[in-house]
């Protein structure tokens, strides 16, 4: 009813108060039967539907800006800016992305995607506002977890600094992904609970009202102003530090949300509203299970059940097979996460081993760093950790663990291409940026088996490793070729001749199917699994390079930097000439959408790769 | 005297008390000679002399373990742990590191270099100690520039878990290599000047004791433990963390400092001692100007003026001049320094246009997301930043700045070998990583002059763009060739024939050298000025190998995935078919010393270079 009345931006301003609540009942109905047909971010969502119309309430877009933190929980926000008909497509090939996209609406101030730069990326526009004269509202919305990531605070320990405004939203629901870890996590917990606080300065104002010199003393509290918010303020922290706090406050109210954020648009300075929000809130199965919920594939509205639950394995349940194996067989084994327990399967080696178990938080960083402190200690450490998300700690990698050789196992997951997330989440990068890297192996599995042996090896390979696998269903083909995992060497899977495919792990299935097609035009081909992207198996390239016309290098990950390239660069090294061909992610970013669609879009999916094979032969 | 009693690791603990201060002037005299003639850090290391001699007191080394947080202020450690004779050969090839180094000592637990990583490694080692149930004490020692950097705050968030013991040194000197900057620093300094807290209290305390009601209140504070904190013990941030606070305390009273330590060993949890230090106490022209004695060249004691005063401009300086005339012809364009002023030549444009210049502190993520919401809300922000350090922003430029395209300049110092600094600051990954972004674009000027016109082209080109240059002396020679810069185009300096000599910013001038070599030897050498790194000048490239025998690539950049592979592929993909030979970094760390020492080293100076040439035309 209400909901129809928003077409377009700004017409939640036709809204009388008194309906404030029926449309964010409508909204919740909206993006539940929306997400449960497309899947999608369903927890972060629900829990700020009342914080985004309060915004778009008390702001006046797109002239003044809001950076959505990771940018999952914006779905309100495209709604109330004109973009209700896109839910349809959500996430979807040429779709409505899942994040913030400013190539997508002038709403969407800033992209995000991975954790904790809003306040960056904020303090950054705000600077732009007062450098060029002008005067528009800037507010970050930050949840509560991505807080733990250490550049969420490099930002504020610079928007302390400020003297002009600049809205900080904590979006607190306790809750990363999973729940929340660690020592801020506490501190804001004091906060929830302050009315100890308030009871207390209270009860000493009382007392000192009451008596002889108490008033006196009361005054020199308020002269002194720092101190006078120790006793007063919660979020003393943040006042310390020079930011103004305001909160809690229950971010469930659209009306108390709305005159926070009028009094924060008055203060010289940088703001913080401490919002105390729901995940989940108005959707039962979501409330109950969040972690579940935060990213939902299709469900059924009643009970909250997938609609096409997964039968077959994916390549996170053999990890998570595999950790708890290895667990059992070395008590020097521990596995760390970056707030993705559940994600990245080590929730079971959690359950088992809670001793050897770390949840770090958003904190890629630490978490390397840790690893590698874990292992200077004589552990063998095990960082789960996404592709995308790998990057953040690139730095770690190199300077933390590999200068020192130290036996930190990378379990990367998500790489290649992940679909839906789009652009931010493609783990597209990792071969190329973990190659440049001294005294680091890499692996790839082509098919579920392999992972685990792979994972073993790792385990005894007393150096650093990354094993890379995909996201989703983990390839359960080729099961008789499992040779024992050998230290830089490749696998020949078929040895023929005219044609040979080297495939790095998930391209090793396409690969298969590409040979069938080019044997159907009766090509000799041979399909080699590189196994090793770092050392590469030279040996393999060079009879790779004796025996077949063309040599074609398949992998999930862009050219620059990756296996290809250190196959040329080996065929140059040893001056073999032979036709090569280079399959891999061209040099652009990956939308959203379907794997499949995404493979075929940027060429390389099976039929592409057969017609490209075919044309060079020609 | 009392030195020469320092032989190998405890001996200290055989200096009675009465001596400590003797020996603590002794080992500042002794640090100060010996800088004075090898150069190294000199400000950190006279500010840490009490704090090291107290922990060697303190601690049971090397089974209790230190992590040095940078690790330049390790110089009295080694020189307690018996490395005195280490000094003379201090930074040079082969000799003693200027950082710890397991390698180099049991003495040292861990390594480090860059800033911020000192908590995550010491919990890492409080892990894997309580794992396996060992006993010994870890402490990690930091300074307050270093808690600038996020990921020592996602350590404190984990390390605020802990139900063992895990001490950490805040060494606060109030500075990082320049004046420190932001929120953390101003609530440390409230810490600092707490003395108004306390007298508060008391106040408070007095004026409830002598009245009716008032006992009663103060025993209600008394129980309301949190809340007492917030009344009575600076750092209560640390505290409501879950981090025991000790301080402040005199960081000079070697004694107190001993005190204090053993008491942080009995807390059954994190424990922070907030100890307040002088940077280059001791020495007058230090403690002046202590941003000019962080890293030190050798100089004169008497008046602290370097021995061998720079004649000659670096990169660094034509940076800084090109800045200031670049800022006034546009006024869009800021710039961003992480902490690096002085280093990054800044300084200059800080004075002149102090509004559009942001020192950040040690926070490379934060400065280039930031940057990014400069670019996005209209501005030309250049982020000047070591090549080395860049690594820890990797993910936001993939993720902040290059998906959205924005107009980021980076003016990447310190890029290729660095000398005396080794393995940690050694520039040699930034062509690859860099690369493997799409929407980036990479230069290297060959000389001064293309530096400044390559900054000119920057500021036009409203796309992502990195600027690469050395350390040390700005190449003066190839001044007649400055032909304008165009977009992705290589400058041909020599067109001859059969060698062709690609090479990339600071190989440029040793091509020129090897040229010269080879024209000796009675070869025809062109020589190609590549100055696009990304994307590659595939023309100049095709011509080279059509009217060359041998095509060779030379820069100072590991060769994985850096410009040599871009041209090998583009020679492949194009089906040319000639000799190709990559000269660059062999997949090693490097260690520190002399910069022409390392090439010669690792191969890539105009002798070897030249030799290799000539063995493949052979």
């Amino acid at each position: 009813m209400f909901l129809e009345k928003i077409e377009k931006a700004n017409d939640i301003k036709q809204i009388s108060r008194d309906n404030y609540k029926a449309l964010a009942e409508e909204i919740r109905q909206f993006l539940i039967e929306k997400i449960s047909v497309t899947g999608g971010h369903l927890g972060s969502n629900l829990g700020a539907v009342e914080l985004t119309m309060a915004l778009h309430l008390a702001l006046n877009l797109p002239d003044d800006k809001i950076i959505w933190d990771v940018g999952h929980q914006s779905y309100t926000h495209k709604l109330l800016s004109g973009r209700k008909d896109g839910f349809d497509g959500l996430r979807q090939f040429h779709g409505m992305s899942g994040f913030p996209k400013r190539k997508e609406s002038d709403f969407d101030a800033f992209d995000t995607g991975h954790s904790s730069t809003s306040i960056s990326a904020g303090l950054g526009l705000v600077m732009a506002r007062d450098i060029k004269g002008e005067k528009n509202t800037i507010v970050s919305v930050i949840g509560d977890g991505s807080l733990t990531g250490g550049m969420a605070y490099e930002a504020l320990n610079n928007a302390a600094k400020l003297e002009t405004n600049f809205i900080v939203i904590l979006n607190d629901n306790n809750m990363s992904i999973s729940e929340n870890v660690g020592g801020v996590s506490k501190y804001l917990n004091n906060i929830r609970t302050a009315t100890g606080y308030l009871d207390l300065k209270e009860g000493i104002y009382n007392a000192l009202r009451g008596t002889r010199g108490g008033d006196s003393v009361v005054k020199h509290i308020r002269r002194a102003k720092s101190t006078f918010k120790q006793l007063v303020i919660p979020g003393m922290f943040f006042e310390d530090m020079g930011i103004t706090y305001l909160g809690p406050v229950d971010g469930h109210d659209i009306e108390g949300l709305v005159r926070v954020i009028q009094e924060a648009k008055r203060v010289k300075g940088a703001v913080m509203i401490h919002a105390i929000t729901q995940k989940g809130r108005g959707y039962a199965p979501a409330e109950r299970h969040p972690a579940r919920f935060h990213g939902a594939e299709p469900f059924d509205i009643e009970t909250g059940i997938p609609s096409h639950p997964r039968t077959v394995a994916n390549y996170t349940d053999v990890f998570s097979t595999v950790m708890c194996k290895l667990g059992a067989r070395d008590e020097r084994i521990v596995a760390i996460t970056a707030a993705m327990p559940d994600g990245t399967g080590l929730k079971r080696f959690h359950n088992r081993y809670p001793e050897r178990f770390f949840d770090v938080g958003i904190a890629e960083e630490h978490a390397v760093t840790f690893a590698a402190g874990l292992a200077a200690g004589g552990l063998k450490p095990v960082v789960a950790v996404y592709s995308s998300f790998l990057q953040r700690a690139y730095d770690q990698i190199i300077h933390d663990v590999c200068i020192q050789n130290l036996p930190v196992i990378f379990a990367v997951d998500r790489a290649g291409l992940v679909g839906s997330d789009g652009e931010t989440h493609q783990g597209i990068f990792d071969l190329s940026y973990l190659s440049t890297i001294p005294n680091m192996h890499i692996c790839a599995p082509k098919n579920k088996w392999e992972l685990s042996d792979m994972m073993k090896f790792a385990v005894e390979l007393d150096m650093p490793i990354a094993i890379r696998y995909p996201r989703g269903e983990a390839y359960a083909g080729l099961k008789e070729y499992r040779a024992p995992i050998e230290y830089g060497k490749a696998e020949w899977i078929y040895a023929e001749g005219e044609i040979a495919l080297l495939a790095v792990g998930s391209m090793v299935k396409t690969a298969e199917a590409v040979r069938e097609k080019l044997k159907t035009k009766g090509y000799q081909v041979s399909l080699v699994n590189a196994r090793f992207v770092k050392p590469i198996d030279e040996e393999a390239v060079l009879e790779a390079a004796r025996n077949h016309e063309l040599v074609v290098t398949l992998e999930e990950n862009v050219a620059a930097g990756g296996y290809g390239e250190k196959v040329l660069e080996c065929l140059n090294r040893h001056d073999m000439s032979c036709m090569y061909l280079n399959i891999s992610i061209p040099d652009a970013y990956v939308e959203h959408g379907n794997v499949e669609l995404l493979k075929k879009e940027i060429g390389i999916d099976v039929e592409r790769i057969t017609e490209r094979i075919l044309n060079i032969l020609d």
